[in-house]
Parts: structure tokens; sequence; C-alpha cells
């Protein structure tokens, strides 16, 4: 049996997906050995990977002149891998829209020197930023931008504009694959896998070649950007179980007709629970301005905090995991993740009209 | 139907582990979902790496003032993670004994001052150092050793002795578990899992309370030591399905009694392989002295590499896969990791007197 799983990641993962996994975890298409088993270096793993790519590159429709590479450690080990890699002396712009890009910044200050280039604090985080909010510098390194924030909610579909020749560098491990993207308007795109991608512990990232190169002298060598793009991300053993499935989640979002179907499904679910939240007369609120509401991560309070506990313990009930907010926030948060069905989100909703019906 | 897999990393697993991954990937314990889709902070994962490690503190024999750290990024991050962690603006000692020691000697140049406490390579690494080939620096802020050498097959049973008050670093990735260690010899001891542990993408630091919190100040936050241990490994999200792969393992070795037990198994097959290699009258021929031979790892040509390829060819009619010998060195290496059984060492030598007996 399986639950619905709102959890903000590790995440719910495709059914079907975990289920040719299972088939195969003992024998990978009858070579008598799992693919966790199976060497790195070997035909069969350099095919899997091979594919892999080549299927991210369609589904994302990423340019020739970008590398993908497949990381570990973490978006988190990215907030320090990215400016040992792209500083190279000059500083680096950071906009500030919520926890995750504000890690990203604090981390950049170990490496090297980093500015503020926006925030929306001061709005405690429930918006992108207008652009005339946004001071970039134009001698900057890049500037960084999480796309998606998972604690917030917020969703930039407005990307904002540095200067000529400032590459956009952006964090979107928790909408990667949830909708079109045109790579082409970063320098760099990265994300971890356990969201919309794969199991935790693999980190994906999308490079302009003209990028590379630039590493401090004293980067370790699997954290050089060039030195993995020239390795094909193995010059040590990669996490080859995580990205085996994710190549298994790729192909699923092919065959549901890539990104722009995704999407729709992704706008079905998201304004099926945004509705329920603002039709709730304020018994539900969430606190993001509706052009920057995140379709991926959605947290809502109970006008009523004393209640938490009660719908917490209803949704557990109606086999409904993952929802309780992020400590920083309060609350609830319901992640709808490409994997997550509009059948979970309905049975949310559902058990949301309920219980507001009993307890207003 | 599985087969006898020799692969030297990603390397075979325990059948009956990957059955119970298996059986429970889609929904654990009857949660209703993967161990993959759990939030890495929620009760269930929590229990899942507190066990792991009280596992593997019993089983290793670890003392309380010893950190046990699960990280991503392979023995080969650590190769520089370490010297950030560890040189705190001194020098620090490495031991050569083969190519991984030598990779980890070169990959620590690119954070600070490091030297040669003595090596083997004169003699083609086929030896584990003597104690007065050895000289070390009192004023090290370490001395590293690689204590099994996977390409060339040498084993340390005697550890080197540094001066007092410099801590022994070891590189255990392909030997670790395999028989007991005295942990309280060593500062640190670190192992890529993807040999005895588990999946690729797993790291285990078991690190001495006393040398954490010297970090050099440019160490990303992931990175250092001292903030992982005060987070429990998880700052970030840690590699959840490894850790929990991990841990099956170790409860496998737990009921085949533990690491003595694991390590009698282990010399029956490594003699048994180096018997039928020392037999075959020079028609296969191990190149390392006998006392460093190493139990998990046997390196052997044929006399005539002409014959290569057939021995392959034969080998894979047979089901026994993964012989091929690592490029440097050549011709075979048969590793003989905890999961291989003795049956499979047996159809291995089968194979050998057989061949042997008609192209000698």
């Amino acid at each position: 049996m399986r639950i619905f799983n709102f959890s903000a990641g590790p995440a719910v993962l495709p059914t079907p997906v975990l289920e040719q996994v299972r088939d195969e975890l003992l024998d990978w298409h009858g070579r008598g050995m799992s693919i966790m088993e199976m060497s790195h270096r070997g035909k069969d793993f350099t095919g899997v990977i091979e594919e892999v790519e080549a299927d991210l590159r369609e589904l994302m429709g990423i340019p020739a002149n970008y590398k993908v590479l497949f990381l570990q450690g973490g978006a988190t080990q990215q907030f320090a891998q990215i400016p040992m890699n792209l500083l190279a002396g000059r500083s680096a712009d950071y906009v500030l829209t919520g926890s995750w890009s504000k890690k990203a910044y604090k981390e950049a200050q170990r490496i090297g020197d980093v500015r503020v280039a926006g925030s929306t604090e001061a709005d405690r985080f429930t918006r992108a930023p207008r652009a005339d909010e946004l001071q970039f510098d134009p001698r900057a390194a890049y500037a960084h931008i999480c796309t998606n924030e998972t604690i917030h909610g917020v969703e930039m579909f407005e990307l904002p504009e540095p200067p000529a020749g400032v590459p956009l560098v952006a964090d979107m491990s928790s909408h990667i694959l949830s909708r079109p993207m045109d790579v082409s308007r970063y320098g760099l795109i990265y994300a971890g896998a356990q969201k919309n991608i794969g199991p935790a512990g693999l980190v994906i990232v999308i490079v302009r070649e003209d990028l590379l190169g630039k590493a401090l002298p004293t980067t370790p060598s699997v954290m050089d950007f060039a030195t993995m793009a020239e390795h094909g991300s193995m010059l040590n053993t990669p996490p080859t179980f995580g990205i085996y499935l994710a190549g298994l989640v790729f192909k699923n979002l092919k065959a549901q007709g890539g990104l722009a179907a995704v999407e729709e499904a992704n706008i079905a679910k998201a304004n099926l629970l945004y509705s329920a939240i603002d039709g709730s007369g304020g018994f539900y609120v969430n606190p993001v301005e509706v052009a920057s509401r995140s379709r991926m991560n959605v947290p809502f309070t109970l006008a009523d905090p004393a209640l938490d506990a009660d719908f917490l313990a209803e949704a557990a009930a109606r086999q409904l995991s993952g929802l309780k907010g992020h400590k920083s926030v309060g609350g609830m948060r319901a992640s709808l993740y490409n994997a997550m069905t509009i059948a979970g989100v309905e049975a949310l909703v559902d058990l949301m009209q309920d219980f507001a019906a009993r307890k207003a």
C-alpha cells in the first residue's frame, strides 16, 4: 500500500519507477547483478549514464554548449563549490528570496567576495523581487538566484536580468523539470536530486562551457567542474544507483509527454490546492503574493494554530503524510512535486474542506 | 539468476540484503513509502541512521571518543577534505604504497604542505613498507596510509608507527569490515562504501574527537568534520538510501558472527585463490610479497598475456564477471570482498586450473 507523501524532500517518486527498480534490483537487464554492483567504467553503466544525460538534454532542451555533470554533496555543497569554480578573484551577486538563497549567500561568503543584489526579507520572503529592487554589479562573476524557495513557497516566473556578461546561476532544486525552462538564459543551473529527480545523494549541474576552467587552485579535483566535465562526471566513482534511478524518472517524464505536459498537470494540482486555501474564508492562509506562488511547495497556516495537531492527526488517518510545515515558518506545507498525483491533492483538499467545515 | 561478480567496486553486495531492499522498496516497514522517499529529519529515518551507526560501532568496536560521519563524495573527495580539516597550518606525511595512496598525496598537495614519509614505488608497489624505510616528521599534523591498495593488491597487516602525537589517518576503502581492526590506533579512518559497505555515493569517516575543529576557514560547511559531527551528518540531506543499505549490510555481518567470523571466511577465500596461483607452476603470477598480499584484491597475470582474452571469455561463459585487471597493471584482478562467496572463488579456481591444464 502506498500513501500520499507531501514531504518536501526526500520526496515521493513515481510508483512505476519504483516498481521497475524493484523488479530489476537483483538482476539488471539479465546481467546477473544489480545496477548498484556494476563497475561504473563498464560498458553497461557508461551506456546508462550516457542515456540519462541524453534524456535530460532532450527534456530540458539543453544547448550543446552546456555540460551536464552528475555530482555529489547536494545543493548545499554547491553553495560553496559554485563560488570556488566561478568567482575567479571577482565578486558575485546574490538575490535573497528565502531561506535557501540566504544559505547559498552565507556559504559563498566562506569562499570569496559576495554581495546582496536585492532581498525580499523585509516582506518576510513572500514574493519574488521586482526588477527595480535589484541592483546588480556589472563586474560580478555571476548573479545567483533560487528560482523556487522550498520553505517559503516562492517561485520565480519572471527571471531577473543581470547586466550583459553577468551569467545567471540558479538553484532549481525544488522545481527543476516541473515546467519548460529556457536553459540558454542561465550560465549555470543546479539541483539536488531529492525532489523532482531521484534519491538524495545526487546533484545535477548544467553549466555553460565558457564558465569552466576558472576554479581556485585549492579546489579539490572532484569539485572542479572543468575536471569533472573532462571525465564525464567519472573522475571518481559517481553515485551510480541515483543516476540510474534519475534516468528512469526522465523516461517517465518523457512518456508523459515531456515538460509541457508535466507543467499542465502541475498547474492543475497547484490551482486545486490554492483554490481550496483561498476559498476557505481565511481558515487556511498562504502568505505568498499570488504571482509568486510556488507550484511545487505550498506552505499554509491554519487561522488557529491550536488546531495544527488535530489537522495532522486527521491527515495521517487519511494516509496523507509529510504535511507538517518547516519549523522556521510553522503551519503546514504540501509539496506537489511531479510524482504527486492529482488524486493526492484531491484527497488533501477533501480533508481541508471537511476539517474546516467541522472546526470553523 | 545471479552471477559471480569479482568487480573491484562498485562490487557485489550480499544477495539477502538485496532481497530485503527489493521486498521493502515500495513500502518500508508498512509506512506506505520507500525509504528513499522519506524525510531524513523524520523519526523513521533518524531511527535508521542511529541504528546504522550503533551497528557499525559494535562491529568495529569504535571507542566512544570517535565520531562516525556519513558523508558524500567518496574517498577521492576525502583526499582533499582530510587535509582541509586536519592540516591546521602544519604539514602531513604520506606513505606511498600504490595508486590510491599516491592519489591521496597528490590531491593533498592542492590543499597544503605534504611530504612523503616513505614509498615502495621503486619495487613497483609490490609490498608494504618496512618500519626502517619510513621517516616520519614528528611535527606532522598526521601520517596518511592506505591500508589496502585496491589496484596493486597490497594490504598492511602491520601498521606503521608514527612518532607520538602524530595520528594515523587511513584509507580503508577496500578492506574495511573485512577483519577486526583496532580503531584506537588511528586518528581517522575513512572508506568509500562501494566495496564492503553499500552502494557508491556514501563515504564513512571515523574520527577521534580531539582532531575536530581545526578546519581551514575556507572549508565548505558540509565538508567541515566538526560541523557535520555536530549535526549528526545531517547539516544537509544525507545519501539516505545508501545509509539504509549499509545498515542492512552491517546487520548481515553481525548475523555472520561479526568481523572475527568474517575474517575467517575471507582468509579461506584468499588462501584458496593464492594457492591456485602459486600452484600453477608460473602459469599465473601474483607479484605481491606473500606477507603483504591483500585478501580483498588479488591481481594476477597470465604468463602469456596473449591468452588474456581467452581467459576472460571463458570466465564470462562460466558466469564469472569483473575479472579484467586495472589498466595500469594489466592481467586479471579478482576482488574477494565480504559478499563474495567461497562458491564464487571455487568456481574461479576451477576455471583457472582447467584453463591452465588446456593451455599450458
